[in-house]
């Protein structure tokens, strides 16, 4: 072999092999990075000030290098071009999305999963993997279901079922659930041999339906859309229904859109419910729901992909009351299970419910293997249940109840700081820690409540112009976020343009809320904005 | 506050905050992770000998547990019952499945983007992580395409434009190509308004068609049935056509079947062409399948998850030829780009593509907003394209290179030994760095060679259970590893089980070659083997 292939051949089994001391080259560069990153975690400020159009082009070569680097010479670029022009997503000033500070042990945990680089797809790449992912999941069954003790046993490791199933995120558990419903209203049947088998339209003719439907309130996330779409069903039936002034959904709007989809003999097949709506952490009444879906005899699907912990909570548990009658129920590890990005589930009641999506190959998911692979939507998956078992088993659930009860409480904090606020109109209450919220003085305020509807439009929309460019300053001064969403209010009969804040970072205090508004009472000082709010008042 | 809801407030600060120094409780707990993964990684068995069902037992309890547990004591329980049962599947003498050692960067930069936790989904949660991302992708895509440099600058960052997607692994990449497929065909049209809005039902009907169909050879990954079913196609319509004794799809085959459909007025929606099919690393026939897409007007798909980063590989590159015709490739970060498991991708050569699956919610995704979750099956993501710029940059081309033609080597080193070895009989060629044989002694090959069929297939049956033993038996032992997989082989005229080697190791040597061949020769000397071999000669 020539000289300079065995040389590269060397490096390669360097760069392959763990170093057995920290100040070996390749330790050291990791001891340099965990330091990094430290350094950015114990900053406080969301961002810096860097517009993203000069961000990319630091990433615009599309050639992939010729030559190997120096890891060390890598960091450093990812130093300066990507942890520095990052959003601090776990700042207690980061408020507006659904992230927050992650508690530390998931870090060296998180490296333990990635070296063990388990495939929880199949038994023979994960081994104690496969028992503790479907312990997890048992344990998000059981906090939901409360089912008896004694059923547990038969299927906790049942090759044969399962109780949900683990994967990336909210979007694949929320079509999953919902691929399981379409499957199981279009089972096998006679010479029918199911939907998996024979697709759709065959499907459709063998029960004599034109059409399937999804219901779900206005608020519904924007995952189900897609999913009905993925699926065949079509959009135009995902129905949207819409809500109370309380951003629950409308019990007798979804009753009579229940009616007119029957009447063109579309099948209502799943009623979605949601535990926490991402846009105003409303949750829907699950109850009459569940009785609703009973009559129909539809599948219930509640996503609580946020709300869901909320039954860690004594004090909150009740908010959640019919949950316990959802065919399934979405939740996010990534969420309020403080699990790093990329971690959903799903669970289902009747655990034999994931035998409609089951599916097998010769290579692996063998009939009568456990592996996990044979009931999921994805494939080859990481071990990242690890990470659920470790919050759960270290904080405990007394320990997500604190987190769960201080958000709540915190949220309702920020709505009185709100409320009392001259300058600002809470839109929504806080049910669970979401709230929404705009700039709009008093004297606006006040005119816009006796204002005749064309009126309101115009203020509105001057308005909605403030509040875009508000969350817009602040985002880019990086000291503080909110984000923005738009809601229809009944109270104006459209759609308004409102702030929004997500409270579940435990390193939040009284005080960042306060400097929160008063940074955007600052923002809107700026001459552009001054001359729209002038506008209000020609 | 009382006293002990202070304590606990200040223990939930405590462990949701970075530490500054390594001897701090949590930092020695860190310290103490790294250190046991090591030990782990250097240790080169393959699994303890411990039956699951024994493994499962550690993970029995639905309860979650009411009190916090110290992290060190939770680390003790995972070192003890999670990381000694785990499959190391980073072991050089691991050759069964597509795992490998990671290049040792790829911990440190991971732990650095847990600790960032990202979500690609909106710029809002990952700023400078969204350049990244389009820049990986942009990057693969020029790997594939080779389009001209002038091509790039207009839609690597273009909001309203995606070079392809990122996601969890080559599962969601095969249903989103298909996906894109399909909705692309069911284009809105004239009141029709596509099939994402109004349903497959509709959309059959509006293009008159009786059904929509997937071609792909018998050796098609079990994840296009999942996105047959998931589409509504439905698994009749995923044709899976036969291959030829090389593991390649029959072309006369192909086209016959794509005949019959069209009789049935049913519409080959796609074709889908392997590069480098699991179970035998084989690669089909692209630039013969690119013109047959091209002649029916239909999608064209390569799922090369395994086989494509061969086109780094200056010497092999040309086995890919064709594949720059494709509409849409699937690649796997997971396998041969050494990331941790759970990332992959879809390239789509026109940027515009995506637009059939665009999306949009109030709060993120925005019209115009560079967000990518607009094109994106998965919502919430992590920043996991920072792993493999990380690869493509420190290793460079010239890494991968050397990584894959060290592979095709190594298989065809093995095939050899293999070959040679009067007891295995190789059932696969390798084509890249993938091979199946068996545990059939030559005497038996004599013997089967001029057997009538009847009696071929009694003794492939005994082979079989030889085969199905000897491969359990070896991975209980936990010293090296092969799967196993059934193929049928044209010679024997139906399905027989063979062992399946992955040669994606670098750290895999001829002498642990040598050692999982005379470990093999080891095992079948087990009487409940010798009897099955015996009835071969009743």
């Amino acid at each position: 072999m020539p000289t300079k292939a065995r040389a590269n051949l060397e490096t390669l089994y360097r760069i392959f092999t763990v170093p057995e001391a920290p100040d070996s080259t390749l330790g050291a560069v990791d001891q340099a990075i965990t330091a990094d990153v430290a350094g950015f975690l114990q900053n406080h400020i969301v961002a810096m000030e860097r517009p993203l159009e000069e961000i990319e082009a630091s990433f615009s070569s599309v050639t992939i290098p010729e030559e190997p680097t120096y890891v060390s010479d890598y960091t450093e670029f990812v130093k300066e071009n990507l942890v520095a022009q990052s959003v601090h997503t776990a700042s207690p000033g980061f408020i507006g999305h659904m992230t927050s500070a992650l508690p530390y042990f998931m870090l060296p945990l998180t490296r333990l999963m990635t070296a063990l680089n388990q495939n929880t797809v199949k038994v023979e790449t994960s081994k104690a993997f496969t028992p503790l992912e479907r312990q997890v999941l048992a344990m998000l069954h059981h906090l939901i279901y409360r089912c008896p003790d004694e059923f547990y046993p038969s299927w906790i490791h049942n090759s044969q079922a399962a109780l949900g199933a683990f994967c990336s995120g909210g979007t694949i558990a929320n079509t999953t659930a919902l691929w399981v419903a379409r499957n199981r209203f279009f089972a096998p049947d006679g010479a029918f041999r199911g939907i998996a088998q024979e697709g759709l339209a065959r499907a459709l003719k063998h029960r004599g339906v034109d059409g399937i439907a999804v219901l779900v309130s206005e608020r519904g996330h924007y995952s189900l859309g897609k999913a009905a779409d993925l699926l065949g069903v079509g959009r135009d039936h995902l129905v949207k229904v819409k809500t109370a002034e309380d951003n629950r959904i409308d019990l007798k709007a979804l009753r009579q859109e229940c009616q007119r989809l029957q009447d063109q003999n579309i099948r209502p097949l799943a009623l979605v419910g949601i535990g926490g709506t991402t846009e105003t952490g409303n949750i829907d009444p699950l109850e009459a729901m569940a009785d609703l879906a009973r009559e129909l005899d539809c599948h219930f699907h509640v996503d609580a992909a946020w709300g869901g912990p909320t039954l860690f909570s004594d004090r909150h548990r009740h908010l959640l009351a019919g949950i316990e009658r959802a065919d399934s129920v979405t939740i996010d590890a990534h969420k309020q299970l403080y699990v790093p990005m990329g971690a959903g589930m799903v669970l289902f009641r009747d655990p034999t419910a994931v035998s409609a999506i089951e599916h097998h190959a010769a290579y692996i998911l063998r009939h009568g293997s456990k592996d996990l692979g044979s009931h999921t939507l994805e494939g080859s998956r990481p071990g990242k249940a690890l990470l659920v078992h470790a919050g759960l088993s270290i904080m405990g659930r007394k320990g997500y109840e604190l987190l769960i009860d201080l958000g709540i409480e915190r949220a309702r904090t920020f709505a009185g700081m709100i409320r009392q606020h001259p300058d600002f109109e809470l839109t929504s209450e806080p049910e669970l820690n979401i709230l929404t919220y705009r700039y709009c003085p008093a004297a606006i305020q006040h005119l816009l409540a006796t204002a005749p509807q064309a009126e309101q439009a115009r203020i509105n929309g001057l308005l909605d112009q403030v509040c875009q460019l508000l969350q817009k300053h602040q985002r880019e001064s990086g000291k503080t976020f909110v984000s923005r969403t738009r809601l229809r209010m009944s109270r104006y009969g459209e759609e308004i343009t409102v702030l929004r804040s997500v409270l579940a970072n435990p390193l939040t205090t009284d005080e960042i809320l306060t400097s929160v508004l008063s940074e955007q009472c600052e923002i809107v000082r700026q001459p552009e904005i001054q001359a729209l709010l002038q506008q209000v008042w020609r």
